[in-house]
Parts: C-alpha cells; structure tokens; sequence
C-alpha cells in the first residue's frame, strides 16, 4: 500500500546509505577496529571547541531559546551570514537574501521547491551527489545528468552548452566536488557564465546556477574556492555547516541568493515559503544562536590533509588511478574491473572494505572512498587491500 | 522566473505566518507591551530545566556528538520511543516502527511521501491546521477538507464516510485539535474506525488513519487523549516535542507506525526513505541525545490552564461564544461579523490585537486566539477589546 513511486526507488537503494548500513552490520559482527568503513561524508574531525562551549553556554542562560522564529531564521543570524558572503563574493546580499536552512539538503529541496515548473530541467555534470535527482523530482523536475569529463571530472562548459534546452531552469554545481574532490577554476566557470549567458539569449530563459558549497573550506596546499557570484549572474549558494564545523547531524545551513538573480526579490520571499512548505518550518533554533559564536570557526582541515596524503599515498603505492583531491574528503578512483560492484563484493567486502561504487554518482568503472575516519581506518584499508 | 504554483500559493499566503509576521511589525512600531499578539503557537512556557541540563550535559562531554546517523535515527532512542508508544496504545511496537524527524511537520510529509500515488486523496474534518493542504500536494496528493460539524467541532464519522471514495489513502486526525482545543472522545473514535472498515472492505482498500498529536500531553481538567493504536487498525501517529517540551524551533519528533497497519513492513522502511529523499536526512542529532534524558519530562501544563482560564472568562465576559478547551492552547470563537476579516482589520489590528481568521483552518466566520503567550498579554487583549 505504500506509494509506488517510492517502492521502485527504495528497490534502486541508496548506495551509500546501503554501505553504510552493511558497514554497521559488518561492525557488530567483527567489532569497529576490524572493520574498514570508508563510505560515509560523516567527519569524524570534531566540531571546533567553541561550538560546544557555546551549545553549554547557551543552554545555561535558561533563556527560552528554543521556540520558532520567522521561517527564514533569525534575522540578526541571516544578516550576520550576508554580510560574510558579501565579503566573499563582492556583491551586496542584506539579511533579505539569506534563508537559514535544515542542512544543504534541506536548502536545495526548497530553492528546487521555489524554481521548478512540472518537467523544467536542472542539469548536472557527473559524478555527482546521487540524491540531487531526489531533490529534482521531489518537487516535479527533471535531472539531466552530463556525462562525465574523464580522466580529471572537470566541467565541461561546451558539452553542459549542448545539454541546455528551453526547458532548462538550473544547474547544480558542487565544488569542492563530490565525489572527486576536484575544486573547479575560476577560468572554467567563466567559460560556463558565457555559454549560460549565450544559452539564456537563444531561448529567452533565465537559467540559475545552484552552487552546493558544503564543502568549500575543506581545501588543501592553498588551493581557492572561486565565490560564484562573482562569476555567474545567476548564482544561488546552497550552504551548510556539516563539514566545516562537522555538523552533520544537526542539519543547519542556509541558502543565500544573489541580489544579481532574475526575479530576486520574488525568488528571496519563496524560498522561506518553501521551508514552511516542505514542512522544514526553520533551521534548529540553538544551532542558529551556535553561528552567532561561531561563525568564524572552522574544523582543523590540516586533520584532513593528513588523511588524505596516508591515502593517496597508500593506493598509488597500489597502482590505483584517481585524479588528486584539492579539497572535500573522498578519493574518486578507478576500479581494476570494469564492473566496479564485482571489485567491490568480490575483493573490497571480504576484506572489510567499504567502498560506495561510481554508479551511485552516475560513473560506473569507479569507486568513492572516504577519509574522513580515523587514520588507523584508513591504514587499516591500504593494509588489506595490499 | 519562480514556479507558478508557489507564485499562486504565495498570494493565496499562510493567514498565520502573515499575522505572525504583522505581529513582529507592529511591536516594532508600539513595543512589545502595548501589542496583544494571539497568533502563534510558539509556546511561551519554557522547557523544563531537564532539558537545558541535559544540553549542557551533552555539549561539555565533548565527544563528537553532531553526526550522521541511520537515517530513521538513534537506535536506543527509537527503542526508547516505542517503549513508551507500546505501553501507551496497548500493542507491541519495536525500534523498527519509530523515525525520528524533523518535527511532527516533517514527519507528517514523510508519511505522506511514504503513502501517496498522485491523485490519491487524504481528508480531513475542518477546522483543521492549514498547512496540511501544502504537506498532501507536496507528494502529488489531494486534501479533501469536510465541513465542520458546529457548533461543537467534534468530528463526525458519518459525515467523514460519504467523503470516502476509492481514492481515498488516509485521514489526519488532530486530538487536541488545532485550533478548537476539542479532544475526540474513545466513543467518537470508534464510531471513525467502524465507517473506516466498512469504507476499506466496500472498496477493498487500505485507509490510514493519520494522528497528529503534537498536543497529547497538553490536556486539562483530568481529560485524557484515547490512544489511537488502541482504536485504529491503520494507526499511524505522528509526534512533536514542540509543545511537551517547549522545542518548536528545534524541529524533534517522530513517526511511530502500528504493527497491526497494513503493508507494516514496507511503511517502516519507507518512511526513513522519505526522510533521506526529501533531505531532512535526520531529526536534529543533539536533541536526539536530550531525549534520552528528558523523555520524561514535560512542560508545565498547570500553567497553561491558567492561562486558559483567564481568557475563557474575559471572552464569555465580552459575550463571544466558543467551544470549551479541553486541550492545546487556542480558543476558536465566532466572530461577531460574518466575515471574520471584517471583524480583524477593523476592530482587533486597529486596538492592536492580532488573531488568526477561520478561514486560515477552514472556517469563515471564527477566529484563532493563542493562549500560549504572557498573562499580561492576555489580560491586555481582553482589556483592549473591551
């Protein structure tokens, strides 16, 4: 009796939600130090201090801090946030284009819930995030997904241009990107706002760029995170908080929208609209006061570094390809067969390897593996693969 | 460039959010004393002490508490939970039947997600919380509102049965209700399960019964909310700790899905899904952990009869006419115009009283007034429209 459409997608799965769930099991079997779980976005570097100490300090004030506020959130947090991404991207967003949000999934679902039109298009270069196409669909849209650029999963501005239809109302861009952890160039961006620019004229559209940024201060050796309003006249930023003050559990981010977007002001009432709709309400009311502390702090990335090296060490010494992560947590690698689930089940798992296999991101051939655990997970893995 | 059907909605406003936001306008304006605002239920009684404690508690800790976990939730609290919904209701639920979510709203459109095919159809009696039109046409269904039995608001099994057809998928039952205060009586509930059966075998299909009970625990003078898995077959409740424990803003709750419910099985794991697909991903992690320590707890009740009590009289006093509470904290009375804006923008807004109007549930010709605020608030308002 449960609705088919979801009966046909649980049966799909989730590849990463059923790794993880396979990793529990195994766990329980062979207890956590036997077992090598590199599936899970979960950040296993703690929060910054500070975040804690102000959830007590807020906690011990004994206000009645935990009630509802506008669904946007409040405003001296949205204003706060505004200011910051003005900063970052030169442009000037006041609290008006700021709408805090339940996670970046949360955000995206309620910018998808305010654009989309029945069967409007978004458009997403793989691999990407599997559960973008839930996002779409959710509220009536259509995942067009791009091929992948290999060997280094750049964007490809040109082959994206031949995708756009008149029926083109988004596109997803993610960067630090994953799976790969490729962060996109400046210049390359810029070739895509020129062929966006030149699509938007020839079919009369205004075609929004939906930057999914969770994981923009996660970058290594110096590497920048180009601000896409700067960039693309249509930029709406989805952000969240889940990596870079590891809070993935809490669900706290926001969407911040361009003051330069068609149809802004409409687009900066309906977003709010759409978190009351979709049932969101607001974000978490203490994790919104959390952000007034702790804005400026960030998750010690160098943690990250550190794994990332023992790991791209480790699977080259291994003869396995993949391009090199400049920033998030994952290494996107190839697999030795071409069928990557036959690596995964038939060398990976009876090791006490999990992998979340390419298909899950639209590219078959590959697999994910996660560092954002605990180094002796990671040595662990190299060990048994070796 | 935003979609047509938020453009529509949008106009078409939440009459709550709308005075809620006038409300915030007007205190700007005059000072938080000298406006009267009834709209929102945002409790004005604080959260037990157990709770910031137990936040506190948790954040000086200083494990790596903010996470991902299973999306349905932590184990040991969903075991918690059914615990507690078995001795409840009488029947014998595991961890399996119990999601935490994003507030009763999330909740409710998991279930919904969980449940609709397009075009299936959910009813529900009027006077009846507005935003569940949004949750039902959020996943393609229809809500079919029936007229409100007055002037008791009581529901009316009848009435219900000639509104059921073979689209028929569910029914939201709000007990306390939103916004008549109206507990259902066991005897009414089972006259509800009786026309169900009768409906379910006459077009052989399944009718879930929805309870949404965010107001469970806020009940006066001894009366008691029957347990709906003791009466329905198709029990599905959804739950909210936004007013028990005064966490409207935190977005905590959960789906506890009746073992005896058709199709239990599936239902359990889709509406997890649900939550994954609609990125809620998960109830907030920290008020997870505040659960294990305060599910006990509860807001303090006695206060809120007080202030019940206060505005009953200075309503009867001023000769308005209305159901007598016996639950959550709002009084539905009719309006002395027939058109209860007329009433509202004339003669409230103008004395700086605001109040929801009937027809933001479904009911011309009533108006909503929360007790949930400061005494003096209400005593002012009384003053005012006298």
């Amino acid at each position: 009796m449960i609705a088919n459409h979801i009966k046909t997608k649980m049966q799909a799965g989730s590849w990463i939600r059923d790794m993880f769930e396979k990793g529990t099991e195994l766990k329980k079997i062979y207890g956590d130090g036997k077992v090598f779980d590199l599936t899970l976005g979960n950040p296993d570097v703690p929060s910054p201090k500070e975040v804690n100490e102000s959830i007590a300090k807020r906690a011990s004030m004994g206000d009645n801090i935990h009630g509802y506020m506008s669904n946007a959130g409040y405003p001296e947090i949205r204003a706060l946030i505004a200011d910051r991404e003005s900063k970052r991207n030169g442009v000037n967003l006041t609290a008006n284009n700021v709408t805090m949000c339940v996670g970046a999934a949360g955000g995206l679902n309620c910018v998808f819930k305010a654009l989309l039109n029945p069967g409007e298009e978004v458009l997403v270069q793989a691999p990407y995030f599997v559960q973008y196409g839930g996002y779409v669909d959710n509220h009536g849209g259509k995942l067009i997904v791009v091929p992948a650029k290999v060997p280094d999963f750049d964007l490809d501005p040109n082959l994206i241009g031949t995708y756009i239809t008149e029926k083109t109302k988004a596109i997803i861009i993610n960067s630090p990107n994953n799976p790969t952890g490729v962060v996109y160039s400046r210049e390359t961006l810029e070739k895509l706002e020129k062929v966006l620019t030149e699509k938007e004229k020839e079919f009369g559209t205004d075609i929004y760029v939906v930057s999914d940024e969770p994981y923009r201060e996660i970058v290594y050796d110096g590497v920048e995170v180009p601000p896409v309003m700067d960039i693309f006249h249509n930029a709406i930023i989805v952000y969240s908080y889940s990596k870079s003050l590891s809070l993935a559990g809490e669900r706290i981010g926001y969407v911040a929208i361009s003051p330069n977007c068609a149809d802004v002001e409409a687009l900066c009432a309906a977003v709010p609209f759409a978190t009351r709709e979709l049932g969101y309400t607001n974000a978490p009311a203490l994790f919104q006061y959390v952000l007034k502390d702790c804005v400026d702090c960030q998750t010690d990335v160098d943690a990250y570094k550190v794994r990332r090296d023992i790991l791209m060490k480790g699977l080259r010494e291994l003869g396995y390809e993949f391009p090199e992560p400049q920033g998030a947590f994952y290494i996107f690698m190839k697999t030795p067969t071409e069928d990557e689930n036959e690596f995964i089940n038939n060398y990976c798992l009876p090791r006490n390897v999990l992998a979340v296999p390419g298909r899950g991101f639209g590219c078959p051939g590959y697999m994910r593996v996660a560092y954002c655990v605990a180094e002796e997970t990671i040595k662990g893995a190299i060990k048994a693969l070796r």
